[in-house]
């Protein structure tokens, strides 16, 4: 026995449509249908039909084995059996996020072929593993931010089996789950959604399209849609947070935001379950506003990506000032961002034409993530580099340096932690040829407008394109990958073991910096970190005087009692003279 | 080897002794001295002179083997073996609290005996265990408020490793611990702490004495006294969390309160732990501040306890007006609180003599902890009555429904659940004579203030008192004990089966009553509770039409389409027709 349900607002007819027999269902209220059909069971394929026409997907369909426009499946999320009791994620401001595309992690693709590569995550003191989009996209090789089934996990991928083996493996880790959601933009490429109801409005506009229509007057039903997909993923998926892609293209002016609605629902959710769940938006806006509680005006989310950071710790190691990157390039960037959260906190931002940002000041830094690359980073480049592509290998420690003592949640891409020579380009599997086509001639005019040869930037639709991004694990032990993949280890081991490194008071951190030498010094309590981007050898004095060595990326690098040398593309992690002693301090003796 | 180090800023000379030998101890900034000892293990005795006088208890003691006055003992954290890898505390607004006080929840009064209730909790669905003061005050029958030693286990509750046992027996059954520590006075009947430091101060004055200096010129240490206290319950003892007495005894005019910084270094220790820590205070301001986020303005606790809705009950249940349940005894009261957080918010109220409150709007109702009773509530009676000794057994029932289904966190006491027959009176076990007396005449003084006869009010030093506090287990398996632990039970069972019952946004909480005719229904989304406390059988409209009752008080409660029908001292719990349909939407569809 299953009940069927959809949301069909403007059919005057609904059948829903199992093997060859269409079953009538019976309207309700509000514009939902329903029907009951005792002879279908898990695993059964069917279809919804408005007023005697094809027959089309269920917009909350959890499965869809044959893709985006075959039949969808039901699913019986009490028939899996969970090894996850009493299960509870670690809090976030503790937390090393490990961006993942389960695609291109491994050579399968899968989330069964992903789960063999946690106990790596786990050696390395990972603690939060964050899946790029992973429900059904057009196609098979794609990022997936072009979702179509929004509940279905991708076929290619496992479904919703595999999805629920790959949590709980990394429950039985100790990892935690966050998954990439989009709600900017729905259906492109198998756009069925608007046959249903009114799912979306041309009132505002995304890169992508038309966008979900938050703030119609008829927008109840379609805010469900997605706050009921969150819940989905958090309850019956036992996902640990969701990472919320594009906040700057959701449109709502109603006066209760949906970022606003979604975290009080998941607030409510949370002590539902008794799990402790998280939320954590792409934000290109600098505002504090998304992660401000709800008590200072705020929607109430728990973290935002820092992209200014990212930005500034960019431009200064790749020596890049194009595109967005325009806005960035010194030490004192860099500073600002590690100081106040934003850089631009109101400053006139020349990529984006405006003046931009405003003053977070307050907020912890736990309430940002930073990275030195994430996939959109390597990914918007029209050859997919890694910052390891393009500094040298000492440029690319100091990187990690800076990342993983940074006042944020720091998170890293895959393959990051050890240089990972495979790219990660911009790849796309559009089945609709006008769609595929399209998408090619945006990245071709994206490469011209950077100066480069078009025909030499690789091709997003062709399978080669996204052959190329699966990781090569078999180099992790080879060098230069296997120092690089110590030096991250080494660097998350210290994050745990000083206390001074989890503060995220960001008016506790103190930074000094000569824009010319181009040296810098971060102070985080007792514990500092000093790197050189200059040509020569140079001298960084250091206070406290007696601070020890814990991590140099070179061996030329000399720790004397009141200042450090340090040779170009350099770095070294220090401990000040009281950091032992208050590491003892805190249980009172050390018997 | 074991270093010893002690904070003496007024001493010139600092000896530590061991057995017969004194050792002089070094000098070193700010006030500490230090003397590394080879010969002293873990279980050393010792203790400190300070400029040649008599040996004093350290400060910082965490064990005092004999009591107050007795040698402090070097104790060794890494000794003890936890089991409890990779635990997290769930979030405190799925939790169900227990306050309980080790002395007399069991006869033997230890850590170890209060283990073998636990299995008690889980089954009633308990999550944190909340421990009145268990660190070292004066003699052993006490409620643990008078503390004297804040960092040693109480002796005659099993010290240090008796206290670990506890909260690892915790952790393997997936409850968490909460520590009620008293930072607004300390050293009451043992007070050595002022020869050693200006810990007090006389600008400010409590209840009990002088009040610690936490804003003076030499206030620093004092702080670190505080906090450093905290991060050892936290870290080395492995609790979850805080409760902190009487904030409103905590005075401090600094920039950064008091609590304030204690909530966020507590919160820089939750990201270095990796462990989800939680603060919560017992406060008589009506002070919003207190909780609301430092974004806010505010200190940044996680919740306080909600007296306020306490009186409202209480005073309707009992028909109590006197003292501070003057303030109250309408359901206009009890609607106010469930649906503003605060009854005084504002207005005047006559047990303080002052306009008093302020508004939480915008708060969480996750943000207070309510309860029918707690230890003040019952202790500070006279005679020390439960709820269930002075109404009846429907009555009772009425007060759980209520806090069981409120939008707070819900505590109980010990005992509680199965309306047990012992009394709580005020209890202390003063070794000075003259504290003795003081204590004895107070109690004599406040009780016939209530026009009580002194003569028939338990004498608060004698250890019969103490004694009758003792939980009488035996009885529980009797009526009418079973029936109300059943209904405890089913109550917390309801509360996590529905997900409205976990919503924390008082603005959703809608209230109906006639305060003429007594009766009251809460309406939480689709759960409703429905009493009567008026003389006779009495209708209560329920909307929408078609609710089924999940649980009654009482046979003879009817349940009608759009009414439901309760004689007197009787309540309900209703499902209303979509409570169940929205059960199964979460999971999309029910295969």
């Amino acid at each position: 026995m299953t009940t069927f349900r959809v949301w069909a607002p403007q059919a005057s007819k609904v059948e829903v449509k199992i093997e060859s027999q269409a079953i009538p269902m019976v309207s309700e209220e509000a514009g939902w249908w329903s029907a009951r059909v005792a002879s279908a069971q898990e695993g059964a394929d069917y279809a919804f039909v408005l007023d005697g026409g094809e027959a089309l997907p269920d917009p909350r369909s959890e499965w869809q084995p044959k893709g985006v426009h075959g039949p969808s499946r039901v699913v019986d999320h009490s028939a899996f059996v969970w090894t996850d009791q009493g299960w509870q994620a670690r809090p976030l401001s503790s937390g090393i996020i490990y961006e993942l595309h389960v695609g291109s992690l491994t050579p399968e693709g899968t989330f069964h072929s992903a789960v063999d590569r946690l106990d790596h995550l786990t050696r390395l003191g990972v603690t939060h593993v964050e899946l790029m989009p992973i429900y059904e996209f057009p196609g098979t090789g794609g990022r997936g931010y072009d979702g179509v089934n929004i509940y279905a996990p991708h076929h290619a991928y496992g479904g919703p089996e595999g999805l629920k083996c790959l949590v709980d493996a990394c429950h039985a880790r100790g990892l935690a789950v966050i998954l990439d959601v989009v709600y900017s933009h729905l259906g492109l490429g198998g756009d069925y959604l608007a046959r249903f109801g009114p799912y979306f409005t041309d009132r505002y506009r995304t890169p992508w399209g038309d966008a979900v229509n938050l703030d119609g007057n008829d927008r109840d039903e379609v805010r469900s849609f997605l706050i009921d997909n969150a819940f989905m993923w958090l309850a019956d998926y036992h996902v640990d947070g969701l990472r919320i892609d594009a906040v700057h293209e959701i449109f709502d002016a109603s006066a209760i935001h949906f970022l606003e609605e979604l975290a009080s629902e998941v607030r409510k959710l949370e002590a539902s379950l008794g799990r402790h769940l998280v939320l954590i938006a792409e934000s290109d806006m600098n505002d504090p506003r998304i992660v401000l509680p709800p008590e200072a005006g705020g929607y109430g989310l728990h973290a935002q990506w820092n992209e200014d950071f990212h930005k500034a710790l960019h431009a200064l190691l790749a020596g890049e000032k194009k595109g967005s990157y325009c806005d960035f390039g010194s030490l004192g960037d860099l500073a600002k961002t590690l100081a106040h959260g934003f850089s631009y906190d109101g400053p006139y931002s020349s990529s984006h034409e405006r003046w931009h940002g405003r003053s977070p000041v307050g907020l912890s830094g736990h309430r940002f993530v930073g990275s030195l690359q994430n996939h959109d980073h390597v990914g918007n480049r029209a050859l997919g580099e890694r910052i390891g592509h393009l500094v040298s290998l000492g440029r690319s420690m100091i990187g990690a340096a800076v990342v993983l003592t940074a006042p944020f949640v720091p998170m890293l891409f895959q393959g990051e932690e050890w240089g990972a020579s495979s790219p990660s380009p911009y790849f796309t599997d559009h089945q609709d040829p006008e769609l595929g086509q399209a998408v090619r001639e945006r990245r071709s005019r994206e490469s011209a407008a950077f100066g480069l040869d078009p025909d030499k930037v690789p091709d997003p639709q062709a399978s080669e394109t996204f052959l190329t991004a699966k990781l090569n694990w078999a180099e992790v032990e080879d060098e230069p990958h296997s120092t690089l993949l110590r030096w991250y280890a080494e660097l998350i081991r210290i994050r745990r073991e000083y206390r001074d490194l989890s503060d995220g008071r960001l008016d506790k951190v103190k930074i000094g910096y000569d824009e010319q030498a181009r040296w810098m010094l971060i102070k985080r309590g007792d514990i500092s970190v000093a790197f050189n981007l200059g040509e020569g050898l140079q001298r960084i004095p250091v206070k406290p005087a007696g601070a020890t060595a814990l991590l140099r990326s070179d061996l030329q690098i000399e720790v004397h009692n009141d200042f450090v040398e340090l040779p170009p593309d350099s770095v070294v992690v220090l401990a000040g003279p009281d950091a032992l002693l208050e590491e003892v301090q805190i249980s009172g003796m050390d018997g």
